[in-house]
Order: C-alpha cells, then sequence, then structure tokens
C-alpha cells in the first residue's frame, strides 16, 4: 500500500539528520511512498510549510551538518490549539505516518500529538545529547564528541605549552554523555558531569583536592578538566574562577558551545541515520506507531515513546569507573612518590 | 600481587594503539605493576629490545596516530628458533604477563608462544581491518572509515564537477569491513566487497549494468564505487580500466592506500583502546591467559585466541542490505521514470 | 552601466571555485549587473545550458568544494565550429562580459576566443597547480597543499611505526609548486619535482645515494619521499619497485591522486577567491579585457592573457634552497657521525 | 665561526612555533653551531633552565602544536633584577644568539635585553595576532584563522537550521586581522573590529539597523557577526544580550576561546616558520643583530625591533572595503526589493 509519509526535524539540530531524512526518502521511494517534509520542526505541520522530497532533492545531503528541513524549538505546539492546527494539516496533507526526528522534547510531543491523530507516529532519536532509552547512541552525538575532542586536543596544546589549567564545558543537557566521552578520550585529568556530583558545592573541596594532588605530579604538565554544562551554578567561568582563586594559579574557562551541534556528520553518525531512517519506514510498512526507533546492541528496535524520555539513561559504568580511576588520588600520590 | 606486564604493537598499526598502551601503563600502576615494552612487535621480543613504560612515559600519546613502541611483521617469530629466543627473554626479564596488540597474525603468532611459555598472555583486537571475532569493533576500524570517508567526500566534490565515476580501493585485507561502512557512509552509489562477490568475473555485467543503470537516472551527476583491496585481480586500475572500455565513459581509479593506517584516532577508538587496555591488566590481576579482550554489545569479554580468528567475521546483515536496496537497479529505474 | 556577465569554471576543479562565483555574483549585485552562469566550461557556452546566477543562488556556497557550476575539459572549444557556436550564444544572451575561471587550458581557450568576439573576456586563476604567472598563488593552490599534507602526516604515521621509506606522488602538472611545498611542509626527506630534475634516470643513482645516506643517520625512523607526478616515466610504483631492489628495502608507493582536488577550501583560498572575483567585476566596469587578475605581492592585478601561461612559473627559489639543504648528504654525514 | 644560538618561546604560544625551533636547530648544525634552548620563555633564561637542542630532538615536530620549549609570560623580565639573571645565564652558557620567537611583548623584552647583553639578538614574529609590522604574516596567524573558520563553519549549520543569530568572538588581541579575516572567509554578514570601530557605542545604532536590513533580505536564513576579542566592553555576551533585546529575536554569544593558539600548524605556517627559522640562522652568520626576520612580498628580510612595535599594522584595506560592501545596507535593500 502507498503511503504519505511527513517529516520533520525538530530540537536542537545534530548531525546526521540530513542522512536520516535521505535514507527515509530513498527506503520510501523504494516502496513506492511519496515523502513530504514541514519546515521548521513543529512551526511547520501547525503552519502547513510542506515541501516535496524526492530522491534528487536528497541527493549529496548525507554529509550535511544541519537540516535541509531546518529546526525550531516550538512553544505553540504545547498548546492544544497548536496540537490542533497541526492535525488538520496531517489530514488535508493526507499524510499516513508522521516521522519526527528530533530529542527528548520532540519525542513528548509526538507522544502528545499521537493522542488526538489516527496516523502512524515514528520517532526517530536525533539529538548530540545521547540522553534517550531505547537506543544505545542518537544521531549525532559520535559527531559531537570528536568536535568537542578536537577543540580540546588544541587546548592541550595551550595547556601544555604554560602548563596551565583549563576547564571546559561541554553540552549534553542533563546528561554526562558528552562530558564523559570526551574527558577520557582527550585524557583529561577530571570529569564532572551531573551523574557523578550530587551538590557541586561539597564537591569543591574534592575537585581542589583532586588538582593540588595533580599538580605534585612531577612532569604533570597540564591539567584539563570537562565540565558539563548546567552543572556547576554561574558556568564554568565562575568555577574557574573560584578554583583560581582557591589554588592560587590561574585557571582558564572555555565554553565549546553550539560549535559542538553542527559540522559533517562523522561516518558513525551517518550510518546509524541510514540504517534507522530506512528502519523507520520499514515499521511504517509494518503498521507500527507510537514508538521510537533505536540499534540497541547492534540491532535495530522500537521502543514506546513514553519509555525513551521517562527515567535517566545510564551512563556506561566501566567508562565511569576508569575516567575515575585513570586520575584518581591514590594514582597520584603513587606517581609523586616515584 | 605486583607482576611485570610486557607490551607489544605488532603487524599493521592501527590508530589507538598508543591509547591502548597508555591505558596498560596507567591502570598496571593503579595496581602496583611494572610495565615494559618490546619495541618493533615480536623483533623486539627476540632481539630484547626492551623499555621501561612509566606514567610519563604515556603522558600525552591518546592522541598520538602510529605506536611509539613501533611495529613490525616478524618472519622470524614463526620459526621455532625465533619463538625459543622470544621465550628466554621474556623469563630472563621475569616477565609475568604478555600483552600483544595487533591484529589476525598476530594474534595466531601469540597462539603459538603460549604452547611454550607459561606466562599469561592476553591479546587486544589492534588493526583497522575489523576482521577478528571477539569483538564488535577492533581497535583502528572506526579512525581508518572516518579517514577513507574524508577522502571519498573530497572525491565526490570533483567526480560531481565533472559529472564523472570513481572507483576508490579501501583497506580491509580480506574483508569488507572498511568497505561496506565507508560506501554507507558517503552515499556512494556501489560497493564491491569480498563478501558480497563471489567470483569478481562473472560479476563484471551486473556491475556494468548497475553503472548504466545509474547514469540513466536524470540528475544522478556523479557515481562513486567504493572497492575492497585484493577484491579486483589487477586491482582498481585495472577495474577502471575495463569499466572504461565498456561504458565508454572515463572511470577513474583512486587506491587510498596507506594514509588510511594513521592520523590521531577518533574518539571512538580512543575510548575503545582506553576500555581494552583498562580490561587486559584487569584480566591478568584475575589470572586469565590465552585470550583475547574485546567488546561485544557494548561489555567487555574475552574469548580464546584461536577462536577469533578460525572464522571469517559476519558484516553487519542490516548494512550489507541497505548498501544494496539505495541504489539497486530497481531504485534505478524508477527514478528514470519520474 | 548595467551589465550582463557570463561565468564559467572550467578544467580540472579547484577548491574555492564557488567562493569566487559568489564574490562575482555578489559584487556584480551591488553595481546592479546581471549575472549568468553557463555550466561544464566551454561545453555550456557551446551547448548554451545557462543558469541565472542570484545573489540567493550562491548564499552558504563559499565553503563548497568542487563547482556549482561544473567543470569539463572541452575538447570541441579547440574547433573553429566550437568557437563559433559559442560566440553566437554570447551574443543571444547579449552577454558583455565572459570570465573564465581555470587553469593554463582554460585561459588559453580564452585568449583564442577574445579574438573572435567583441565582449570583455577576463580570466580567473582556478588551478590547483599554481602554475601560471601574473598571480603569486592561484585559487586552489594552498588547500591542495594543506590535503597533501594531512595525508603525508598520515603516512608518517606509518612510515614512521614501520621504520619505513614511502614514496609520495602529489599532483601539480608540469610544475613542482604542490610537490615542493607540500615536501617542506611535511618534513619530507627529499623532494622530487621537474624543476629540481633533469633526467630522471640520470638521478637515480643521487637518489638512492640520498636514501642510504639518511638511512645511516643514527635515529632517523622513516624516510618520506614527496614526487610530482608525471616526473618518473612509469610513476611513483614503478620508482617504488626500482628503489626496494636497489636499496634491498621495502619503498612503498602511494599516490594521493583527486583528493587533493576536493574539499572545502581554505582560509585562504575562500579569501583570494573573494578578492579575485570582486576584483574581476571592478575591472569590468574600468572596461578592461584579455587579461588575467591575479594578486602579487598583496595587490591585485591583471596581466595579459598570453602573458600569463607563455614561461614556466618559478618556484620560490629560497624554498627550493631550503628544501634541498635541511637534508643534504653532508647534513646527513654530519649528523651520523655523532 | 661556529656559534651557540639560544632560542625561547615567549608569549601566547602559536601553532608553527615548533617548526620554527625545527628550522633553526637543522640550519644551525648544517654550519656547526651549537643550539640550546631554555624552557619557559624568558623565565627559563632567568632560572637557567636549558636544554640541549640537537637535529633529533627536533625530528617530526614540524606537525606538533603547542611548543616544546614551553612557554611562559615573564614579569621578572621586566625588573632589572630580572634582566641582570638573563644576562648573566646568556653569558655563563657562552650564548652568542639568542632567537625570541614570540609576539608583539616578547620582542620588546628582547629590544631591553640588547641594552645590556652583547651578544645577537633575533626575534623571530610568532604570534596568531599578526600585529607585527616587518611581516605579512606572523607564525601562527593562517592556522588560527583556519581553526575560527572551521568553527563558523559549524555554527553556521546550526545558524542556519535554526535562523538565528550567531556572535562569534575571535582572537586578535588590539588588532582585527582575525576577526576581518574569518569573517570574510566564513562568509559571515558582519565584521566588527578595532579598526573599523571607533567608539562602540555610537555604533550599536547602525549594528542593530544592519542587522535588521539583512533580516527583511528575503531568504536570508541565518546571520553571523565576526567580533574581535576587547571590542565590546563586557564582551560578545553582553553585545548579544543588548541586540536581543534591541531586535527582539534571540543573539546567541560563542567565544572560540584559546582553541585559536592550539592545533597542528597548516602548511603556510609550517612554510613560513622553516624560511624564518633558517633565515635568522643565515642572518646570525652574517653577525645581524637587533632585528626581527620577516617576510614582505614573499622575500625575507630584518627590521630593527623597535619598528615592529611600534604603529599599529595596517589592515588590507581591499579586505575591509570587500566585507563592508558584500554585505552593506545598499546591497540588502537591492535584494530585498527583488
Amino acid at each position: 500500500m502507498k503511503k504519505t509519509i511527513a517529516v520533520i526535524t525538530s530540537g536542537g539540530d545534530a548531525p546526521g539528520m540530513n542522512a536520516c531524512i535521505r535514507a527515509i526518502v530513498l527506503t520510501a521511494n523504494r516502496f513506492g511512498h511519496q515523502v513530504i517534509g514541514f519546515k521548521h520542526g513543529y512551526n511547520g505541520l501547525i503552519e502547513n510549510e510542506k515541501v516535496l522530497l524526492s530522491p534528487f532533492d536528497v541527493q549529496h545531503t548525507i554529509q550535511l551538518g544541519g537540516t535541509i528541513l531546518k529546526s525550531a524549538r516550538c512553544l505553540a505546539f504545547t498548546t492544544d490549539k497548536g496540537l490542533i492546527a497541526a492535525v488538520e494539516n496531517l489530514n488535508k496533507n493526507e499524510v499516513d505516518a508522521l516521522v519526527v526526528i528530533g530529542g527528548d522534547g520532540s519525542l513528548r510531543g509526538l507522544d502528545r500529538l499521537q493522542k488526538h491523530w489516527d496516523g502512524q507516529v515514528i520517532g526517530v532519536p536525533g539529538t548530540i545529547d545521547n540522553d534517550l532509552n531505547g537506543t544505545d547512541n542518537t544521531i549525532g552525538y559520535q559527531t559531537a564528541i570528536d568536535t568537542a575532542l578536537d577543540s580540546i586536543d588544541k587546548l592541550r596544546d595551550t595547556a601544555d605549552a604554560f602548563e596551565r589549567i583549563f576547564l571546559v564545558e561541554v553540552m549534553g543537557r542533563h546528561a554526562g554523555f558528552i562530558a564523559l566521552a570526551s574527558a577520557v578520550a582527550s585524557g583529561a585529568e577530571q570529569a564532572l558531569f551531573p551523574e557523578s556530583i550530587d551538590d557541586p558545592h561539597t564537591e569543591l573541596e574534592s575537585i581542589v583536592q583532586h588538582v593540588e594532588c595533580l599538580r605534585q605530579v612531577k612532569g604533570k604538565s597540564s591539567i584539563i578538566m570537562v565540565i558539563a554544562e548546567h552543572l556547576w551554578p554561574g558556568g564554568v567561568s565562575d568555577l574557574a574562577e573560584t578554583l583560581t582563586n582557591q589554588i592560587g594559579i590561574e585557571c582558564r574557562p572555555c565554553i565549546l558551545g553550539h560549535i559542538q551541534r553542527g559540522g559533517a556528520p562523522v561516518a558513525y553518525d551517518r550510518i546509524l541515520a541510514t540504517k534507522l531512517g530506512s528502519y523507520a519506514v520499514e515499521i511504517i510498512n509494518e503498521g507500527q506507531s507510537g514508538v521510537m526507533v533505536g540499534e540497541i546492541n547492534n540491532r535495530q528496535c522500537a521502543h514506546k515513546l513514553n519509555y525513551v524520555y521517562s527515567e535517566q539513561k545510564e551512563l556506561d559504568p566501566y567508562l565511569v569507573k576508569i575516567q575515575q580511576n585513570l586520575f584518581d588520588v591514590v594514582q597520584c600520590l603513587n606517581l609523586s612518590k616515584k
């Protein structure tokens, strides 16, 4: 049965969104479905900003950062009025299935929508934060880590030349995935993320102690701390100032910011996006609805929308352990005794 | 119990080998073990080229390509004389455990060694080819894909400007992992790898047919074919010439070659290398021997050495299917009818 | 006076061609001129494949490799028939000025054209080879060097891990600009380019001697030779085989090939392209014709078309001297005595 | 005559400093000179932290960011006591010539030193800021532009996906070189730098007007403003807040910060550093002193130290003009009329 599939990208953009749109279009085309995109996320649904998407429209888009369908955060969609307008446009355009590529907020929106619309709704995890259950990796996460890593490697050069302390703030919303991964990958001497810290202020003493211990280690020429956004009240600039005062040497803050969202996706994200986009069309063929597609243990899967955002997703416990062990205080003291 | 752990890197170098050495040294240090490296792979064992490895020696090496311990392929180690010399040096240096970071051939060598030596032997999968069972990814594989992808993206610019056909040969030994992944990630219109092709010559007709079909598609402005090394007799240059003659338009060959082995490892490989290096020390603590460490479904594991290389490792079947479907002939004809 | 300006990109594509098209369009727009592009180089002139180019069409193209106007080599344009068809289309479209972005062959073509057409003709140096007089740098040259360098840096990792000899073939047509620059920038131990070698075969002995000298130097762990394309009969693979036989250790060839043409242009090329594109429009306003724009000593200039390709452009003599001196045989012997 | 040449790197580190040290060592070695390095800039002179530098010590350092000699800013050197200690150590080590690789402050320090010491003093321009007369480019400048550009390209993806306004703060001390170049290269719609703005507050109205004009332009989907550090009181975050309030749409700040100092140098900087390092040794051979080496119009030169920092270095006036013209208000209005 030929269907009309609508696609939107919503919320913070993530590298690989275009690769996913492309896979949806190419796969849908194979089954004879028609694909339309709505621009600017849910806004486009409400405003009926639609575009036809043929295989030619997505040619050579697999490597593009951002999203050719544009994105937005949409307050109107949280209102009944907005929701109703969206449903009307979906019906008017005879849409059979809506695919939303986005993160936590976008999938919550989709969950609300399915209560008011009869069509199939499918979520695809597109966010650099990796904070969704139901998939090992979200589209964009690996690219964001590599972007952060590239910057931290550069900071290491300067940190090392000056034997300095750098505090690097990375993204991740309320989760520590990017912070933990970029810290381990860069050999950062410390990582602070929400899952590891209860109350930042009570932790200050142990942070200071850790830094001073590291500095006592002969030959340790620079220190890099990776800190998750939203962790420290006042942000990393405030923490840098606090540490500078306590330790007596200059600690420099660096906020990586929005560069972490952009850029050509790495192979991992292009492949994941291609697989999940194809899989989304396949389960539309099967008649599924109300689920987010994902990949767990290298196999495609689908989970109820409310499952994916209800609970805090767990960090890899082995990675948490390694980051703590490789640079813990005992280690430092062992080193310093040599 | 304090141990002496020896480390070598062997066979083709892979990005992340240094990150792995570093993790072994830092983790061993935490348990009070001593680490020594032998240089130039098994040659260094035979020649007793040893160096002490302290945490300071591995500082800021996590991002380095190549291997600080050098590597080599070692014919001498396949002889009894070489094997005996290696065992003597291991004993003379009171080595308790030997960790070998390498690929297929290196792990076969380690399997032979364990029959002649009482110490613990641990393999770590370090090869860009990803052709070892017992782990989802080998160290270096993801970086090699991204390096290949970066080149293919550049070729696409030129291919597209000239509306040309490019044949790109990638590495992978006798397996199609790099070819398949870099083809999907680059949106290559065709991928040829050992697992998909029985007899290349009988396939020529279908290759030609596929290209001609793609070219009929209005708007398809360039074609990129990714081909695994060793696949086509005479190599990609020969295939390019054959296709040029058959199709009547110029097909250009490009052999990516050894650039795929070098460069700073991507985050994925640094993290995998750090985890597997740490895990190798942990299972040395447990007294294990004769195994290769790996990571399957995001969990660390260890498998008998002869298991990892005995059977051909399977490609991701879903990825194989996608690569075939996205650009198959039916698809082409659908497109061309529009 | 409002004019109609036509633009084509011709010959081998070069990173920065799009940045140049963009600058032409934005600058022309400022003066109220209309810009049209012909696709596929001179072929598009002959076939009248024209597209209108507005500021919106070139938005966000400054970073794109390749050329949005496509390129081609055009045999038909070397015939009278082709030339006449081109002139007819220029007149039919009421073109006042034609800008050709390309290299040696493309500018020769433009020189021929101006003898048969009354409009203004302006060349812009767009080629990675940097082999045009009348400008210090051609558009695309700096990017090609950085692309080659990135690959050679990666090869160094492997060369060093294996203490190997790598022979890297880079582009440059009949000139050594890319070879010399990428050799100096990568610290290559030897560079062979047309300007430095009269008869390759008589040089073989000195090449072998140089390599053997380098190898005697204690601690010299790898050797990289950069070789210009077209230099060695049979190419770098043949030279590698010859050297392997003579020296007795394996020398590996690596042909960088067409990746050197692609990729996002570096800042230097985007800026140069933007300046030269703007300047081309400015001298069209002044009524100039028959010249190629360029930049010498950081100032924009224009030279007669036949000047720019008539004589072999000279390499930077100081750079030639440095490359020879830093690794000459005397140097080697000094080192080896230590 | 064999000499002892001392080298330091001082002030903010810049990519290419290691390439320059390497060139000094290799060239000096060729003439039989001895090279010693003092670590941590002038501090190392005062504290006599010296290391011997042989050709082997600089092998494979050409591609490294940061500085193997470490750097520092040195307050002690501004005092007589510090100066005297430095002179004593230079004499004690029988140094004939001191080469300082650094920026404005470091060369001022060198100028002071030469009044108290009889040896030869040579400056080399090593700073990302490009704010020294006597050379067209300083070592590190081109790399810093490309690093900034890479980040701005990534921000463009997100800016475009969200149709947002981004304000990007780049480095440059009190000069607009990085801001102007990265703005032109990224196609930024506006650039604010010290040379273009007298009093930022009186400019606010024209900034707002410019942004509003750009936004009226149909199809202009995102706006990027590049702003030099130290320009706006309160920094780019303050300006973003001010603009957000005035324009009524969210303007996001992004401070690129210290990543601009790190990373592997691009080919341009490696080549420049190699030339200037070699040239520094050559003019030491000639007996010159009290000068900074540089390259103007592609030729090596040497200027008195006090010349290079006495006057504000001029931006490329053609580039300033282009940046203003390509996006000026008239242009905008032309566009919006279509």
